[in-house]
């Protein structure tokens, strides 16, 4: 399984390192050997507004390569979702299996088209603007339909993040990544 | 209040980002509006093991123009314990009005001397191993102890978080941050 951490201007790091951290305990700990993954951008570099910027291991590279893509969320995605360039980039993952989303990265799954027909939620001070990019909003924590994965605010990523390691590795997989993590959410 | 986030090479991310992410938010969403930081390192490059890269904003600086440094922890800490340079580096933080630390991290504070005659806490797979660097190791989740503020493991960073939002900015501050990231822990 390959997955692509997307990364953007303007991202929410929690959001993204949330995740990062179960899933990548997947492999180093043993339970899914053969997973791999890129942190994939649209620009040559990455910062958030407030000092931290990371460094993408693929610029601008197709993601038709990826069974899943992972997508944060951020003050970045305002803008983002009318990026017509970063949006048709996004959309070169049409035939990965998973679209996974956290917080606002939902909206940039709705611009891209992913979220058609299908239940999503988002950061919770944003239920209005992913309206009309699904066919409901739901205010759960983490909504799964169909290929499309998407999560609520910030650190409902650590979350989201032990729900597909119990998705892809089972529940005992999942809760020894838990308690590693030492995680009381 | 100018705070240092240290970071090295084999770092968990998840110790840096848990604690960054509400820090950051004392300032952007304005509860503390004259706090500044850094991201410091003694390296040119950082990185963990699993291919996310972090620029430092600072290399090789000197700690002494900072209140506040913020130590995470990762596999790194197990060989920088031993590395002359790069805790003699700490030690320029020897007039810091705290030095905090997430997981390992707390390895790093004691092989500085900071923790000295002192009560902390470390990942609980590292009691053992901080015991020679203080008075009392605790198994409490987050420990303060003079200018010494220690936490638990990984996920215990967005806790510490938390705490200095409420230490520094109060308990109203605190909650609107916990309430907007959305944290259940």
């Amino acid at each position: 399984m390959k997955i692509a951490f997307i990364i953007f201007n303007d991202i929410t790091w929690l959001d993204l390192v949330g995740i990062y951290d179960p899933i990548t305990r997947l492999k180093h700990m043993g339970f899914i050997n053969d997973l791999e993954w890129d942190i994939c951008s649209y620009t040559n570099s990455v910062a958030d507004h407030y000092g931290l910027s990371v460094n993408p291991t693929k610029i601008k590279t197709s993601l038709e390569a990826y069974d899943v893509i992972i997508v944060p969320g951020g003050y970045g995605t305002r803008t983002l979702v009318h990026d017509e360039g970063f949006i048709n980039w996004l959309r070169t993952a049409e035939k990965s299996s998973y679209r996974i989303s956290i917080c606002t990265g939902s909206l940039l799954l709705g611009a891209a088209g992913f979220l058609q027909g299908k239940k999503a939620t988002t950061h919770f001070s944003e239920y209005e603007n992913l309206k009309p990019y699904c066919a409901q909003v739901s205010k759960e924590r983490i909504v799964e339909d169909g290929n499309a994965i998407t999560a609520g605010a910030v650190t409902s990523s650590i979350d989201l993040g032990l729900y597909l390691c119990n998705k892809w590795a089972g529940a005992e997989a999942a809760a020894t990544i838990r308690a590693r993590m030492d995680y009381k959410g």
